[in-house]
């Protein structure tokens, strides 16, 4: 994690930005919704509906991060080849591997 | 939804309940989390790792809320018999496909 | 695996055992068609197109199955009760993590 | 489907297509034994997981050549830029999503 160094990877444009902030605080709503749910001890079945809603809208965050990451950060080191362009695209495979397999 | 009619399914535990209340509070503050990671333009792999970490998170959430359903509404429904013990194998085999295909 | 005791669990009546018999078969060709694709070196893009059709095929065929399952045996053990029930609903629920994971 | 073309993407080097061969010859094997495995009408729970093994098998194949893909055309075309670039970075983003949602 670089976590000590915002602001440096400025791969999405601004307006692709405030899109994935409201899909994420969608999502941050709707696992508020699961806690309800489970508060309330709601229909099992009505939970697990829930449940399946928020995994995909992840994954379609991920899946658009993902878009942007090859397009811009692989493509780049593409260009510009050798031993960055192979840690660039082994990253992104080792990261498609993770969200193939969760 | 059978939102106007809580506490009728009270087939979770409620040292269970907490746990899942537990659960939930801490991938909603994973979400938010990923906000702050977006909003801050952390590296995208970083991201989706993080991402991949929800989702399991989730998915062990939903595995854990249909074995208490299982072995509880469709356990009691197999025993009573008739056509609300087939409803209810339907609606868990659904929910199954569902978590499966997701 | 139970490969000694064969015609024990004849939890699928004749006509659904050939349905399942013949999209196994399908499938089996498909893992062939994949082969040649490999050996005539089509577009990768093609045979990845090909091998997600396989595995929603596969997906398909242990969502039935576990139906059936659920149906049969961990019905009949709720209704008979006692340790048996419980151990049928912990492998039904490690089936479906399987599945659900996989 | 490029049928009518074999022999034009060279993109897997002779040692690797070996291996794949040899990997989906296997996988054949494994949908001829579950095959028996249905048509002896043996343990549902041990056909679930041997069809998770397949699956897993399956998915691993696809990754493996995921990664040859994107290592030679995407990065190939990547390099030389403009429309079959985008054409590449899109193919290869649909086939990833297929692969996260099957």
């Amino acid at each position: 994690m670089s976590e000590g160094q915002p602001h440096q990877h400025s791969y999405i444009a601004n307006r692709t930005k405030d899109d994935y902030l409201k899909r994420l605080r969608r999502i941050e709503g709707q696992v508020r919704g699961l806690q309800r749910m489970v508060e309330e001890e709601q229909y099992c079945i009505d939970i697990l509906t829930q449940v399946s809603a928020v995994t995909k809208a992840l994954q379609s965050v991920a899946l658009g991060l993902l878009d942007e990451h090859m397009a811009h950060c692989v493509v780049d080191a593409a260009r510009e080849g050798g031993a960055e362009a192979d840690v660039k695209l082994k990253e992104a495979s080792d990261a498609i591997a993770r969200l193939v397999r969760s």
